[in-house]
């Protein structure tokens, strides 16, 4: 709205808007600057508030992507578990008031169940210690797009906030085959953020799956040169 | 496409066709009573094999209902174990070939955990029965229709097949709000039977709520005549 009267402003009385940019002294009453039913002087203490809350929003930002930069490093770590065991390297940790209070990475072939993908294991973990399944004013921060079961377990828990590494395009349920966890039919909905350490997280896997891939070539390999010798014997 | 042959022979000699069905003798090569390029009596036992095939996939299909209906009971004998602990009752119990490997019920409430709802408590039990985190060759029956955090895990899981009781038209994700169980964009989609001991599993839940309801307006009428007795002291 003040955007209209500016420009009728701008239009009308060039000068006087310039005058007053250059910090030229302006009473507010003075009504000779009156424009478009408003005085110069209110017009640039307006300017002056929406510049002030851009740059405080800009370093609100700033200071929320280093934030979750940090707690997605944490994430890593995590992911860095679930690799040493030789499972996918997914690792997860969750977030309230600042201080983490669960972690998870994926156990799915250690653990021999569904139902220990890093996601799960952290919200397991952050409902034992807030003592309630509601995780509301929590994050969560995940180094691969969650599935349909984790995504399904992170609106069940009601957890505030997704914050989300690599992308999954082939079962990612945030966004990528679907998005659960913005669905309007159910009673809550997650703030999504996504692409966070995105290289770093995405590379942790290509390179998790290239090993994977030359063992299997080697492993290969190495039958049909068994399977050639016992031929040859 | 013997249907347009039968068609067409009704058509040319529904006497022949009259002679056969009172079980008068017929030759099989008898080239008179040909029509439509078969013999009468070829026609006649495709006809019949038809009529076996579809009594013993009714045969079949009963069979099945019944055993849908066994299994049901058992996973309403667990809703009433989650109904005594106060929680909303809902029970499921997992079969594998006849037996039934693992049972869960409702204890979000009681276990403080988001991941305590009944399909996940029997998902982790079969997962440990079978030492395996694919539970292939398995079906789940589920007194309500799952969420979208236990559909998630039944397809995640490799469940073969989903049985489920009652609907749960605000929150459900086998048909209801959507239907994760058969995503073409998935790795896995699972059969799906619903409406069996409907009646019996919808009941449970409305009386449980309905007390649920009772008990709310009694404590809220307690509360009002506590503050009106205090008002008058």
């Amino acid at each position: 709205m003040w955007n209209d009267r500016y420009a009728n402003h701008a239009a009308v009385r060039p000068n006087t808007l310039e005058g007053h940019f250059d910090g030229v002294g302006q009473k507010s009453g003075d009504r000779n600057q009156q424009a478009g039913g408003l005085p110069v002087s209110k017009i640039a203490t307006r300017i002056a508030r929406r510049q002030l809350r851009q740059k405080q929003e800009e370093e609100r930002a700033i200071g929320q992507r280093k934030a979750d930069e940090h707690y997605m490093r944490l994430a890593l770590q995590q992911a860095r578990r679930a690799q040493a065991l030789g499972e996918v390297p997914i690792g997860c940790v969750i977030v309230k008031e600042g201080q983490v209070i669960a972690r998870g990475y994926n156990r799915r072939n250690t653990d021999h169940n569904t139902l220990s993908h890093a996601e799960l294991n952290a919200i397991r973990k952050a409902s034992r210690k807030l003592q309630d399944w509601r995780l509301e004013g929590c994050t969560i921060y995940i180094t691969l797009e969650p599935c349909q079961m984790c995504s399904g377990a992170i609106v069940q828990s009601r957890i505030d906030r997704c914050v989300v590494g690599a992308m999954n395009p082939k079962a990612g349920c945030a966004g990528s085959v679907m998005n659960l966890l913005q669905v309007k039919g159910f009673n809550h909905q997650v703030d999504l953020t996504t692409g966070i350490l995105e290289e770093a997280c995405s590379q942790m896997l290509s390179e998790f799956f290239q090993k994977l891939r030359q063992e299997k070539q080697e492993k290969a390999a190495g039958n049909t040169e068994t399977s050639v010798s016992a031929d040859q014997s």
